[in-house]
């Protein structure tokens, strides 16, 4: 075979239950050199955390990419990409490094790595200079829909999936007339969320979801949840869809 | 425990390749006493295909559902629910009864059970009448963005995902204004598909998606597909977005 091997793994690793990893993640996970994790300072990150029921700690193959600023400046502040544009820039030099020494570099991802993942960000400085496979993984949309017992999508239903970083008009405006919704990083979004639900109609059939398919799961209708509740941004909302039954 | 063992599974097998499988699936496909798959008459079913990889043909454990209709009436016509109603009510009764008698019965979904599935007709008549348990996976649509090499959101995207059932002028309008977008159930929808995406103003950066993650997958951009093309059920499109990249 004259094909390179692949060097550079975006590796899906799913919403959290490793019995919800794929096969292949599992594979990937067990065989590559240098496996890498985004993470807050002073903290694992999640995706690190799922892959511990198949690797344990082996500070040979860690590599941590602490984010500079999390939620701290928003996204759409020039400082944001101030601050992120440097951290992606080395990181993505330090893992084109590593595989240019002939190493296996998978970065763990939770969820699917093509779904708002930060990973995202290192695939497409690396794509063109070194072989890639990028590793689908269950979302944790997926993971948070199944848990709950609600169907997302009958029939012809539509489905919109939204940030909860969006301005709350926006929020209301893209959610209005939906069939069937997901509200992604919701964190300190959740009460701008909580009134552009209100807004577009759908207060009443949202249900908040947090570490789904997780030991430490929480699954409770929006309504149920009080006012001042402190939300974690991997948290998020799902509203299931009533279209046609036969 | 006096827990019930559970005896009806949701079995989400994913996109097409079985390496996506999640450990969860192949353990429940390797024990479970009766497979079930929906099928086209005469044919077998694409999830029961996909499972082949790790199951053999066994006679005694199969039980295929065969749709008494497929897409020879459409869907809001009141012939479909005719036909569909006793179809599933006398599918699950059937099920019904092997668990009763101690078996356990796994139904096998391509995707993601609850996005879209058959199974959520079964699901939603046997699931407070037998101990029940889905296992998410990775959809259908994520198989594709993942082989289309096309991450479908970045930043503050807006996703939306429309069923090519919905008449052209309700795509339109749903398309319109979405940052990314995914058409499911294309089939002889696809003419109308096309040109509710041009009205929407995505069709330039639509890609068409066939049998993503399998040995005959077919990945093009739509512009390059014939006008007279003849697209199966189960291809779909997917617009990615253009959101923020740091």
């Amino acid at each position: 075979m004259s094909e390179d091997p692949i060097r550079f793994f975006g590796l899906g690793l799913g919403p959290g239950n490793p019995d919800y990893m794929s096969v292949r993640a599992r594979k990937v996970l067990e065989s590559a050199d240098r496996l890498v994790h985004f993470c807050k300072r002073g903290r694992r990150g999640n995706a690190r955390t799922i892959a511990d029921a198949v690797v344990g700690q082996d500070p040979a193959r860690e590599i941590a990419l602490v984010y500079p600023v999390t939620t701290e400046i928003p996204a759409d502040h020039p400082d944001y990409a101030a601050a992120l544009n440097p951290f992606y820039e080395e990181a993505a030099a330090r893992l084109l490094d590593e595989t240019r020494a002939g190493r296996t570099v998978a970065v763990l991802c939770e969820g699917d790595p093509f779904l708002y993942g930060s990973f995202m960000h290192l695939w497409w400085r690396l794509k063109d200079k070194v072989p890639t496979e990028v590793v689908p993984a269950v979302s944790g949309m997926s993971g948070a829909w199944t848990r709950a017992g609600a169907p997302i999508t009958w029939g012809d239903d539509v489905l919109t999936v939204v940030p909860g970083t969006l301005p709350e008009g926006e929020l209301a405006r893209r959610l209005s007339g939906t069939d069937a919704a997901v509200v992604m990083k919701l964190g300190r979004n959740l009460p701008k969320v909580r009134a552009a639900l209100a807004t577009a109609g759908l207060l009443e059939r949202a249900i908040y979801v947090e570490r789904a398919t997780m030991a430490e799961e929480k699954i409770v209708p929006l309504l149920q949840l009080p006012e001042d509740f402190d939300a974690p941004y991997f948290s998020l909302i799902i509203v299931p869809g009533q279209g046609r039954r036969v």
